[in-house]
């Protein structure tokens, strides 16, 4: 293993805190299995003789590994390099990296990990005057009551604009956004070891619920047009299913979406086998390509087989905190217990001010001036990514929302969980495909680019680093 | 049974639903145990005949008993008579009366089951102030920037204001209320079979979840100064227990205090026998007895041994739906990932106005004339308790909160179930006791009035009312 280690790596490094600077380099080592799992590291006195550094700053840098899950100490033989576990590992320095970006402590110039409308076409002014309208119409009101499926105006609203008055109010259940949907809904109808079938890949927030429930996962390749029918058949004949988690546009992270042939075998396989449909509907709003025609599974549902989950954080304000759930008949009372025992309402204020934005029309206008401006972005990144990257990835247009998954192709030695690591040394962040995978190992070579939060120069920028990395 | 209906029912109730009448008579002689479980109920024909009704009207309402959980069929053998489970049946039917009462199906004139401060003493414009001058400052930064942890400058103002920069800002989470502190909290430290020490009687929201974790949870009865150490000594030395759940200040529903030597002997055996304290502090903000002084668990912790929850919703204001959770180390990043998976994050734009509010010292201000205002009432209601229903209750005296927690004398034969569904006739909503333990029966002789959400005049009528169904 020295010869792996360049033995003037303290002189190219000079001014750097001396163990810091081994045991990242160790670290490297090992992520790309140079070093292989549970093979022998060095020992202390040969190491610190090698590099020309004290017998200490060996210490300090094996101890160092030891803590991250690098290394193992075996009493009286030495220490041994770990695989870490990447799964578990990858998410918390995935959620790590976010925390310091989020406290600036490190700074990232371009962030493709958006997965949200950024709000920069918002005009706050206009949702002032709209929150102003509503303290001075309901007063302390506002703020005070608390209805437990949400604010009605609102509930009334959803009804009237978004479902043509084909859903009752009654049955609409304000959320704090999808993964309080996801989380709600989960709580109220998966028990330990029930089967819930997901796509493959699949929203990584989606599978943490469902793990936490205890619940078994099955995964089912997303193909062209949603996933492969076929294959959740077969399961359905050998295993009692309970529910199947699908994001029916722009599928986060593929990219595609559901033709509507997919969507009725789903519903009918939903009645024969009795399972039901979560559709996380995010952001179906932003469709760029005319092809796309726009149905939910909910709206084709004629057998109450569909929990619907709506997400108005993702394509409006991620701040705002609401989304709204309809649940079949069956579960509507357990999922509204489920609300109440999980945070009792959703914030009055903003359900109100969220309503009277509705109601005045504003929303249509802003999602309209979206799908001009995200459009054009879409293209801009499209065209970079060919450009730069034609040679290196391979990737499907989605048509709509705010991403590209790519894949690595087989002549590039880098994987996405390295090119996550050294992009962010470059001041560019992306999201690793490892993390949509029950086994992170099948994302190895899939990575997503969020275009929404950065400018075109950015995405210029960024695109051009990424193919500098990938080598 | 037939001499238990009367035979003029139906005159009595003219022009009402014929088979509602019945069946809501034979659901009050089955609450009232005058039918007792298992009890045949009459032939259809006999009784139709014994009231002057069609046969279809009693298949109809002994229909309707079957779906409410009221009768069984027995197949060639007749309808019998099912006492409820009431635990499950009486929370569903609780929720239900709260929902009708807020969509105003049902008129309440005299709500006792308020749980928070009303609002009505609460300044909405120099919210409204505070609100604008945040999205003059933030502008749509202040809908869009969701920080994990919650927004920066709030936890440092709770740091600084309400924990005198003992608790680094960097370790306070910011939460979506209690209910969802005590719902991830459980997530991360609870698994099935794991043991829980609750209160009894202890706050339903709270068993619910600790329920839906599958959780072995054991009750230990609440004395004058907290629950009996002793007891919760006996519980560890055969159990291995997780957590311990408790209201340190006007517990809900007793309204005890602990007093500072039962928090130490509690914190010292947290440490002996390893396990943490969930303290769930929602109402010590309110202290109308100066012989009480607060000091919570966590202030007088010295090894990291509580979990910190805090609702602003409860104090404060119910729609804004803010609290905050101080975890120990050992689960820090556990609660945080929980939190994410839960909804993210929790409202930006109320969290930076509280933000403000607090900084501003109006927070301070609204919680003196809280203090103000709701002693004057707290003595009122006290006073009017004493008054009509000294010779029918025993009941302690809190000191603070906002509610009080009666039991019905043994010389009183209605028990609280029965006198919740009759006050509601009467226009008076209470809280049964049932709600609060495992075991409802072991709640059937108390109940909660709360006096928040009535004025004093609403306060006497209300007693009087109870008063006169108290035979």
């Amino acid at each position: 293993m020295k010869f792996l280690l360049n033995k003037y790596l303290m002189n190219l490094n000079r001014g750097k805190i001396k163990y810091l600077v081994i045991e990242e380099h160790i670290k490297k080592l090992i992520d790309k299995s140079n070093i292989k799992d549970g093979e022998k590291l060095p020992s202390i006195r040969k190491l610190a003789q090698f590099l020309g550094v004290n017998n200490i700053t060996i210490v300090n840098a094996y101890k160092r590994l030891q803590s991250e899950g690098y290394a193992l100490q075996k009493m009286g033989s030495g220490t041994y390099a770990k695989k870490r576990d990447i799964n578990r590992n990858l998410n918390r320095e995935y959620s790590r990296v976010l925390k310091k970006i989020f406290s600036s402590e490190i700074r990232c110039y371009i962030d493709f990990t958006g997965e949200t409308s950024s709000g920069e076409f918002f005009q706050i002014n206009l949702f002032k005057d709209v929150l102003n309208e509503v303290l001075d119409r309901d007063g302390s009101s506002a703020l005070i009551y608390q209805e437990p499926l949400g604010y009605e105006g609102l509930r009334k609203s959803i009804s009237d604009i978004f479902w043509n008055n084909s859903v009752n109010a009654e049955n609409i259940l304000i959320v704090s956004g999808a993964q309080q949907g996801i989380d709600v809904v989960s709580k109220s109808i998966l028990n330990t070891n029930d089967t819930v079938i997901v796509e493959k890949p699949t929203y990584s927030g989606a599978l943490s619920v469902f793990k936490s429930r205890k619940a078994e996962i099955v995964e089912i390749p997303v193909e062209k047009n949603g996933v492969d029918v076929d294959k959740i058949e077969k399961i359905l004949q050998k295993n009692n299913v309970k529910c199947f988690y699908t994001m029916s546009y722009f599928q986060n992270p593929s990219g595609i979406s559901y033709n509507d042939d997919k969507k009725r075998r789903i519903l009918r396989l939903a009645e024969i086998y009795d399972f039901y449909i979560i559709e996380d509907d995010y952001l179906s709003e932003l469709i760029y390509d005319s092809n796309i025609k726009y149905n939910s599974f909910k709206s084709l549902d004629q057998c109450d087989r569909v929990i619907y989950i709506k997400s108005f954080s993702k394509i409006f304000l991620p701040g705002i905190r609401i989304g709204y759930l309809i649940p079949p008949r069956k579960f509507r009372e357990n999922i509204q217990n489920s609300k109440i025992n999980t945070d009792i309402a959703t914030s009055s204020l903003m359900q109100r001010a969220l309503d009277l934005y509705i109601r005045k029309g504003m929303w249509k206008d802003y999602i309209s001036e979206l799908n001009v401006k995200y459009k054009d972005i879409y293209i801009y990144t499209e065209m970079c990514i060919s450009k730069y990257l034609g040679d290196k990835v391979d990737f499907i247009k989605p048509g709509g929302g705010l991403h590209f998954y790519l894949r690595i192709k087989e002549n590039i030695q880098i994987d996405s969980i390295s090119l996550f690591r050294e992009a962010i040394g470059r001041g560019v962040l992306i999201t690793p495909g490892s993390l949509y995978y029950k086994n992170p190992l099948e994302g190895k070579r899939y990575f997503k680019i969020g275009f929404s939060h950065v400018n075109k120069e950015d995405i210029e920028n960024g695109i051009k680093i990424l193919n500098e990395l990938m080598i």
